[in-house]
């Protein structure tokens, strides 16, 4: 069975010596993260994960999630528990309001939480994700009322929630949805309409679930301006707070799939459910979204996750697995052969994991800052620059985060030859569970088209601008002797994303399937340039550091090792990228459809 | 369910026009292959391979074998019916030796044949591949006996055969291998011993298996030295050809696996089996590593087939599924959405597959001919230069082939969004199932080592100087004005390939990391370069049947587009891999092992 060991070391120094959370006084909450703290929590936090929830990932897969006939579903064995255990240690409500019963902690340390979460078992943490998700929902867009009646068992996790857009015949195409709501008298709606694909949609790890649902009220306009967003409880809850009746909602079937099997991904059929509406009439997916970009972040941090844990076994398979000899000359004369960990390809494969993972993961850290500066800097100014870059990391930590993450499973994987193909070790759970990233909360294809078609040219391209500059201030400060193998790629990358944009100005407008054709390989450009900003921005930190005298030299070192291996071996993609995005559309469009 | 359509003519454009077959009097039978009659053989084989063999593949990935108390093992519904259909038409024999029942045919149509079955059933495909493979070892090396004793039923498929190297702690490296014969008094041997990932161990298809075992003989030399190969029955088989007594060999258990479920992998222990000694002892692993280079061919051609399934059903899909408008207009204001093909992005994934399907299969096709050239030729310089060929292409199109028919099947499920993860689709099932072709057979990354580490250094470099020559020329000839947009990247792929393979003469030999550092992009820059040349070759054919008035234009039309492609969007990934094999390996070994 794969092992999972949380690497608080990494989180701590991303978190406290690059970002230095604890130094920041123009966040509220931040300076309480000092480093001791974090640890603290980190420590206490992978303790519940590694004993309790990850040991549960493979069996969870194997199991499955059983329907009854009554339309109750059963979770894998376990599951219930270690949801009890981890709601009972209060980490569901770990950066919640503390008027609704949270602990109102900043949120950068509920991203490290979901990472961790998803490496040790993604179909469990997408319960509590989900919850999340629909707490977001209602905290943003809810009355008073629906905030104080919800949230709170929400926090505790007595409830859980779901998110409900997709239906057979319309996923990314929101406007073509049938499901109805059909006003009621007192105010109440009536909701009726199939939905598919709804992670954790039923489960026994709850009393009641809260599920946020998209739908249309008859005589709203055409499209997506005619979708509204409802609240439908699984039971109907009561005035005091206790459970009323069973509301109209039950599960048709659950999705035979292939990963995250621990999860029950449900159809869920809406036989006039009693729905309360969120918001305004036909104002649904402006919240909808505002949650959606929150759980794309979520989603990205899956593939870093799963990438971490695979890493993990494959490391130590390298070095246990003992299989010929090194071929620079015999490294174990003790043992029948070397460890494979000798052979520079099986490094190749772990180096590039690695140096992924900590790349990406500098990123979402610094990224979930710059969210709570969105929200929370007093500095108006500065409150805008923050969002306009959330705005443009957000498809491509989804995107490229979880196309990376991907293939970092297969990789690891790979490491494991045969024996990677057997279930038994688990990993090819790793790379099932890790594809589904890539598809949901928007295909990476959607991701790349928000990136290039919308959050470019938003505002005269203002957040590039500012992306660009605050790069290039970044490459200026660091551009020191000692600096020179780190920022001399980077900046090369920066002029590679700088071409790359300013072709799809000039090139995007004229035609916008230029832009569509150019849109997946400009997002990868700009993830690995993201990521190579990162990885100067954590050698600085350990350079200074070393030169402090820090006592984990080797940590430092090795970071400094990484980062090396990625301007070398992986940030040179950049250009790749850009010579397709130069390609432009003729070619792609030249084939007639039926000639496919 | 998905569904499956031979592309005859692609076949046959590639066999008849492109490779000339037909023109061909220097290689016996090829003159046979005229077009109407590799068409009509083709479409008969579709028949069975459309109708009867591809509608189970989806219910045999669900119901998988079963092994029983007795270790018998049952094979899926539908494929024993199935088998006898396809051994009853005499496809088994298609290349067979008329003297054991075969037809005779030339190899390429079987390799067709191949790549054909594995679109159509992958792990149904494997009952027949492997017994091919186990007659080739006993055609190469067995004695005349053995010849008449075991062919004619192998070729009649009524009985099958397997191949049986690995071990639990030994797969690459065989030296380690354990597994004993004990001669016996009466010139047979006493086989014991554990053999794992045995691809169609046991099943109720066929009245015997013939196992070919790798086991050492005691006081042989250590190492890899000193492995002999056995014939082990299943049923032992009497002078007259009938069966006898049931050998000492028994399915253990079988392999839980990501994918390939309809084929009973297995454990096969050995309890004193008698096995007999096929060629010398301690010779077992020559005859083994020829007959492994012709699998690795065919796991090169199995990460086409999938690559071409997946891609059938995610065109159909394409121009199926509608969402959203195209970006550069509405294309369908007769629908409520656009299909989504008028999509970039789709279109991305989709020309990505086709450019990788059409040009590896001609690659695969052409080394095809040159096996033949290689075994059949009368003149010896002809047969060298062929050899040399066929050896630097046999990892290429094992490695970079199911590498990229694996990615091509990731991206043809990517089409159908969230559908795509729905086990009742089946594009998840052919990533499932093309996983394991980058892992059998030797690693991919081992494929990579025996490119660099042996085929490129071997008589002083005598192949790729000859492949060099032989792709220079080929762009002299081809060099015309109307071909410049093909012939120009083509070269320019060249130069890298020439770059990096004076890089490793200098590097690799110095520090043999280097080599192993640069291995698996070495030959993916290799395999871009032989699409490329195979790539031009179709042009070409195509252009000049174009001029002829050839009575299908739109075939030919959308041949030179797909080459378009292939050479603005694909091959110039050659000048990222070289990038990356001039790192050198001092970046990848400088962790410490203990520190990964």
């Amino acid at each position: 069975m794969p092992s999972y060991k949380v690497p608080v070391e990494d989180y701590t120094f991303i978190m406290n010596d690059v970002l230095k959370v604890q130094e920041r006084n123009d966040i509220p909450g931040y300076s309480d993260l000092v480093p001791d703290f974090t640890e603290a929590v980190l420590t206490e936090l992978a303790k519940v994960c590694e004993d309790v929830i990850a040991p549960l990932n493979q069996s969870g897969d194997h199991e499955g999630c059983t329907r009854h006939e009554d339309g109750s579903v059963t979770t894998p064995k376990g599951f219930k528990e270690a949801y009890d255990t981890y709601m009972e240690n209060g980490w569901g409500g770990l950066s919640s309001d503390p008027q609704y019963g949270g602990q109102g902690m900043p949120q950068i340390l509920s991203t490290v939480k979901s990472e961790i979460l998803c490496s040790a078992n993604l179909a469990f943490e997408m319960y509590l994700g989900l919850t999340q998700g629909a707490m977001a929902s209602i905290s943003m867009a809810g009355s008073d009322e629906q905030k104080q009646k919800y949230l709170p068992n929400m926090v505790s996790g007595k409830w859980t929630g779901t998110m409900n857009l997709t239906e057979a015949h319309c996923g990314t195409d929101l406007g073509m949805m049938r499901s109805k709501a059909i006003p009621q008298e007192d105010g109440t709606y009536k909701i009726s309409g199939q939905k598919i694909f709804i992670s954790a949609g039923e489960h026994d790890l709850a009393e009641n679930i809260i599920h946020l649902v998209l739908a249309k009220i008859p005589g709203g306009p055409e499209g997506t301006k005619g979708i509204s967003l409802f609240i439908v409880p699984k039971y109907l809850v009561n005035d005091d707070g206790s459970l009323g009746e069973r509301n109209g909602v039950s599960c048709g079937s659950i999705e035979e799939k292939m990963g995250i099997h621990g999860n029950a991904t449900c159809v869920l059929n809406y036989d006039e459910a009693t729905g309360y509406l969120v918001g305004e009439e036909h104002d649904g997916l402006r919240p909808m979204f505002i949650m959606m970009n929150a759980a794309r972040l979520g989603v990205g941090l899956q593939g870093i996750s799963l990438a971490e844990a695979a890493y993990q076994n494959a490391a130590e398979y390298a070095r246990d697995r003992l299989q010929m000899r090194s071929i620079s000359g015999v490294k174990a004369p003790d043992k029948p052969a070397d460890p494979i960990i000798v052979h520079p390809d099986v490094r190749r494969n772990l180096m590039d994991i690695r140096s992924f993972v900590q790349g990406s993961r500098g990123v979402a850290m610094w990224t979930a800052t710059k969210l709570e500066e969105s929200l929370k800097h007093e500095d108006e100014a500065t409150r805008q620059l923050a969002d306009d870059i959330v705005g443009l990391m957000t498809p491509v930590i989804k995107g490229v985060f979880t196309d990376l993450g991907f293939e970092s499973t297969v990789q690891a994987q790979q490491v494991f030859g045969g024996h990677g193909y057997i279930t038994e070790w688990g990993m090819e759970q790793f790379v099932r569970d890790a594809r589904i990233a890539q598809i949901y909360e928007g295909t990476n294809g959607i991701q790349a088209l928000d990136l290039v078609g919308r959050k470019l040219g938003r505002n005269n391209g203002r957040a590039i601008q500012a992306y660009f500059k605050l790069l290039e201030d970044f490459c200026k400060e660091h551009d020191s002797d000692d600096m020179q193998e780190f920022i001399e790629p980077l900046k090369k990358s920066v002029t590679h994303l700088q071409r790359a944009s300013l072709w799809l100005m000039q090139n995007g407008l004229a035609n916008p399937d230029n832009a569509g054709a150019a849109s997946v390989a400009y997002m990868h450009l700009m993830g690995l340039v993201a990521m190579g900003h990162s990885w100067v921005m954590q050698v600085a930190a350990a350079k200074e550091m070393l030169a402090a005298g820090h006592n984990n030299p080797k940590f430092l070192e090795n970071k400094i090792i990484t980062a090396r291996y990625y301007m070398q071996r992986m940030l040179p993609d950049t250009r790749a990228h850009l010579s397709k995005i130069e390609v432009g559309a003729d070619v792609m469009m030249a084939l007639a459809a039926d000639d496919f």
